[in-house]
């Protein structure tokens, strides 16, 4: 059970968002740019991040709800479920490999990042954008995850409900249009 | 040294949010709207909140900017160091006690917030606004902390440096200007 009367029954994330739609236009704002752009890191990419770091807080909504996006971008479950158990020995680019590796030093802590974990990533061709987003995304789903379940939201236990909402936001993105309706759609 | 060439000298947050002004709009959208809205909590609640999941975080500069501030609205830096070193003992309400008992589950996970600390939350008069702010207040500062620890952001050691800055958001608030100037001031 929720720890606060959210006022609606929606899943996870969206339960918050539609309690404090003002909140929830930055935090949308947010996503839409972190996992959708297409400079530098692809949405695969970004969403595989993403993914993981919600996999490393236990966060059952997000590892859900995002892994499903990566697997309408890459067509089965296969590699988000490889990544989940051992990202090192899973069929991605060695760049993607450091670029983890940076993101689960992040979920620890800031101050865990090294100096050559950054020239690990730097040698497999990452720029300083994809550095920059990969700490970014990490930090981002520390904040996500922590926001879902410091609440207690209501997590769909209905797996067919996942691929569902990932065609959705694949489809409309992460609810560029609340800005001037106000209803989330993360 | 930063872990990528943000192309500025700015210090802490301000350099990434220089380097990213694309994110760092509703990243300041976001700060704006947690540590200077007057529904509900007071802004030297809010930013006691952030101050204390800084701490511990071990978040230098996170730290001792939103700090600097709480000394500003509170005219000392005594509640702040109390708050800092043990908030159990420290002159606050015990509604705020309660709210900060959740915000260090937040910074642990998500799911170390347990209907105990609700409970005794709501018994000290906290609202479910209250509960909602404080555990997002406490989530974004896993974020904002571990974004300026990350990146390995320029930190001033120069304390004089963080009242100055300090005074100018609790002028100006954390840059609602910049949603046309592009110019971050966190």
């Amino acid at each position: 059970m929720p720890h606060i009367d959210f006022k609606n029954d929606l899943p996870g994330i969206r339960s918050a968002m539609s309690y404090s739609p003002e909140t929830a236009k930055p935090l949308n704002m947010l996503a839409e740019i972190l996992l959708r752009s297409e400079d530098g890191l692809t949405r695969t990419e970004r969403e595989l991040i993403a993914t993981y770091v919600s996999y490393l807080n236990d966060c059952f909504y997000c590892n859900n709800s995002h892994g499903e996006i990566v697997c309408i971008y890459n067509g089965d479950h296969e590699l988000v479920n490889q990544v989940r158990k051992d990202y090192r020995t899973a069929p991605i680019s060695d760049k993607l490999k450091a670029l983890l590796n940076i993101a689960a030093k992040v979920q620890q802590s800031g101050k865990a990042v090294t100096a050559d974990d950054i020239k690990t990533a730097r040698n497999s061709e990452a720029t300083d954008k994809d550095i920059h987003d990969t700490v970014l995304i990490a930090a981002a789903f520390c904040m996500f995850n922590r926001y879902v379940d410091g609440l207690a939201t209501n997590t769909p236990t209905d797996m067919d409900s996942y691929p569902i909402r990932a065609k959705q936001i694949v489809e409309n993105g992460y609810g560029t249009h609340i800005y001037t309706t106000k209803q989330p759609v993360l």
